[in-house]
């Protein structure tokens, strides 16, 4: 008898497009994103994950599916998928999709809220942990973060540390995450809270303003130095547009 | 007698801000901008280090003053200088700087165009070789470039490429440069062709346009795999302001 392979909850497989945000940004890449998450941040940019809303568009995939639809939509032009979500931390499954593509010399960035553990952490080229800031109305275990951060430190992982900000008690926030983790490297990302604005044009002053009031109050920070302060560069470009 | 320290000549000095492009993108850190360059681009956003209007103002420093102005502009709040020009790489002295600021456990990023070779561009943590491609109006030297992307590599540097593209001749250029290079890291930057537009708010809408043609360009691009695309984002945030 043959082993099933185990499927995957998709959401969205698209690009070839450019990494907007954080550690890799503006790295040509796919995106995968899974479906499901243990949080339900208050600002989340992706609910329809988690909230219901896209159930029905759900797929369950195999590894080798998701790399079929993959190569069908980027060609020969790609060697590097994103995985988001939802939070693809909740899926164990997800290891074999990583070794797959790793076997076609295909890097991979995901990014996580660091509140579940997976083995395969390990294997992720470029590992960010974005712990949620209070105005998001989740609460970090701390326990839980400290030994994922150990964990990939022990094993020597390349990953990095994200807070989206919106204010004054996420910057406090912030500045705890990275005063805990100092050896990390950090970046503070600002947080966009105009989610139903659909015109680019309006938006693009709104994020500029957001992303200077940012960089205005982690400058003269001495806590907050050895850090990256970026917005989230595809919503200055496309916006709210999902796909892109 | 004493030694005479080796002074640098030094047109601006500014900070904390966040750096605006390439490899450390995002990242919190001061500006040392040194005088003179080998080249003239065209479109040079600094021309003033090497076009003779800012002549009255190069100030002949030694590496302690200009740790001290640092100092004295960013207190306690960074831990990273990127030193710019007008080209760093004709100024053998720099090495004293960068070993001064590494004692004071300060990251150092350096840009060039890869014209000339030093041996402290082993001690620059993230360098940043940036040819020129044919809108310039420069001819890159391949066997100088060759050579020092070999030594780099040799001394295992941390180090990119990163080439400007204002249009298609531009962009076959730096096609060259990554399949000449294919295991450094490449970063493709849009070109700011307004220069003299002294309004952020006219210049951002340009800005995002040029960014997006360069994203359209490089996607479908197969020999354009491992890839950043990335803009000047101090632009979009403060049009063509010096001294942030």
């Amino acid at each position: 008898m043959m082993k099933e392979a185990k499927r995957i909850p998709v959401l969205e497989v698209f690009g070839p497009t450019v990494q907007g945000e954080g550690m890799v940004i503006g790295r040509k890449t796919m995106f995968v994103r899974t479906a499901g998450c243990d949080y339900s941040c208050s600002w989340c940019d992706s609910a329809f994950t988690w909230d219901g809303s896209a159930k029905a568009d759900i797929r369950m995939l195999t590894a080798y599916e998701i790399i079929e639809q993959l190569k069908e939509l980027g060609g020969n032009a790609f060697e590097h998928v994103t995985i988001s979500g939802g939070n693809p931390a909740l899926l164990p499954q997800l290891g074999e999709l990583i070794d797959s593509l790793h076997n076609e010399e295909i890097s991979v960035a995901l990014e996580t809220q660091g509140s579940r553990w997976q083995n395969w952490f390990w294997s992720v080229d470029e590992l960010t942990l974005s712990p949620k800031p209070p105005s998001s109305g989740m609460l970090t275990n701390w326990s839980v973060l400290d030994d994922i951060v150990a964990k990939l430190i022990a094993g020597k992982s390349s990953f990095c540390l994200k807070t989206v900000i919106f204010d004054q008690a996420d910057l406090e926030y912030a500045t705890f995450v990275h005063l805990r983790y100092p050896n990390v490297p950090f970046y503070l990302q600002a947080g966009n809270g105009q989610l139903k604005e659909t015109e680019p044009e309006r938006m693009l002053p709104y994020l500029v303003e957001r992303y200077e009031w940012l960089i205005g109050q982690v400058m003269p920070n001495p806590e907050l130095k050895r850090v990256h302060v970026l917005p989230q560069l595809h919503t200055w470009v496309w916006g709210n547009k999902k796909g892109v």
